[in-house]
Parts: C-alpha cells; structure tokens; sequence
C-alpha cells in the first residue's frame, strides 16, 4: 500500500503539526505520546517514510532500534521506571493506528496497569515537563 | 544484577532442554514460544548473556532486531497474519517473565484479541508444525 503522507507523523515530520519533541538526528525524531499509556510514554520513528517494519530496510531498522535504546534508558532513569515496555505495531490488526512506523517505549510501575491506547489525551503542561526531562538525558 | 545462568532461555541455548527453534546464527537463536498469545508466536534471544535491553551493545541490539524483522515476516506470510505486534519487555514490572532480553513476534489476526501471556502450553505438534512453517521460509 502506499504511503499517506497525510498521516499524523508524517506532519509532525514536516513540522506542519508540533510535538514535545525529546531528540532528533539525521534519520530519527523521538517525541511524547499525547494519549499516553503510562507517565513518559515516548515514540520514535524514522524520517524515511515507511509504514511498517517490512519497509524498512536493515540500516534504517538499526538506526531506529538504537536510539529506541537510548529513549529506553533515559526513560528508565527520568521517570524512575520499575521496567520499560517496548511495542511496535504492524497493521490494524496489530494495534497500529498511525500509518507510520514507530517504536513505544512505555516506562513502567510497579503494581500500576497500563492505560488503555490511544484513550484520552494527556495535560499538555505534563507533557511538556516530561519532554523536558527526557531532553535532558539525551543531551548529555 | 547478575545475569542468571540458570533460566529457561540460557538453557535452551547451551542445548539442556528442547525448544521448537526456527533459525540460528552466531549471534542470535529464533523459537516458538510455547505458551503463545497468538498462533506462530515466535520469541528472538541474541546468544549473549544479557537480561534486558540494557545490557545490549549496539551492535548485539542491532543483530537481534535484523533476525527479529526477518522472522516477523516470515511470520506473516507463513501464517497470513493481517498483523504483526512486536513486543519487548524489561523488567518484571514490564511482564518480563525470564531474564534473558528476548523479542516478541505475535502474528494478528483481524478480530481476534490476544491470549494472555504465558497462560497455557500450546500442544506440540501445532508447535512443530508452526516452527517447521517458519523454518521452510527464513531457509529459503
């Protein structure tokens, strides 16, 4: 199928439409969920357009998982996180509503349920401070 | 903390207890999962002794997620999955249920929610003729 540039990412991607971004390099825009499953809930995405893994080609792949590495570890310690959840959806049927692939990292407390996708939109002041924090880590 | 010699995946890659393997290289090791969420759930380990994702290098990560795609695609084809949902969890408190990193491949099929994780042992025969399915294609 092909690509729709008019999904969300993609504008995010072409600054049409902003986000508490959190890193950035020549392949890779990382920012917050708005609609998080847990505080701190971050999604990385490549700049190439590509709807799901199986466009991807293995460098681009590897860039991808890499900096979801280095979000996953900053996450860990900004956040305080008992554990981190990564997911990557493929597919309606998999979960995925935006048509432009992306990783979650989704930090994780212990004894505390995840929230549902997508469900309600989180304090724009929250997810500004939580952006915030992740920066901080990732440019050091 | 200490990575733990004696779970289930470090087991099954020093050969003590069988698994339903459906590719191998130097670095990384594929197998069916046995208490599968979905029909063709296949789990990723890299041979090093790592518990999470943390303790991965860059180029270890790298490898993992390279088998990692190429078995989520065989994945897809093999089963005609309408999905695939990538999972990694880190941490107990992520539902990290042995310690040793691995990655989830969970086919998705329209309408069809997941089975919970690690709820009941799948029968062996469909594990076999899962694994043999994915075996033929990431041989090929």
């Amino acid at each position: 199928m092909a690509y729709d540039t008019q999904n969300i990412f993609a504008k995010i991607l072409r600054g049409e439409i902003p986000a508490h971004k959190v890193y950035e390099d020549a392949h890779t825009l990382a920012f917050m969920d708005v609609m998080p499953q847990s505080a701190g809930h971050a999604l990385i995405v490549p700049k190439t357009q590509a709807e799901n893994i199986f466009d991807l080609g293995t460098d681009e792949l590897q860039q991808l998982i890499t900096v979801t590495q280095r979000v996953a570890r900053a996450a860990r310690q900004a956040f305080n996180a008992d554990g981190i959840t990564l997911m990557q959806f493929n597919g309606e049927a998999a979960g995925q509503t935006v048509p432009h692939i992306h990783f979650h990292v989704v930090p994780r407390y212990a004894g505390k349920a995840l929230q549902a996708h997508g469900r309600s939109m989180e304090n724009n002041t929250v997810l500004a401070g939580h952006a915030e924090k992740l920066r901080t880590l990732l440019n050091q």
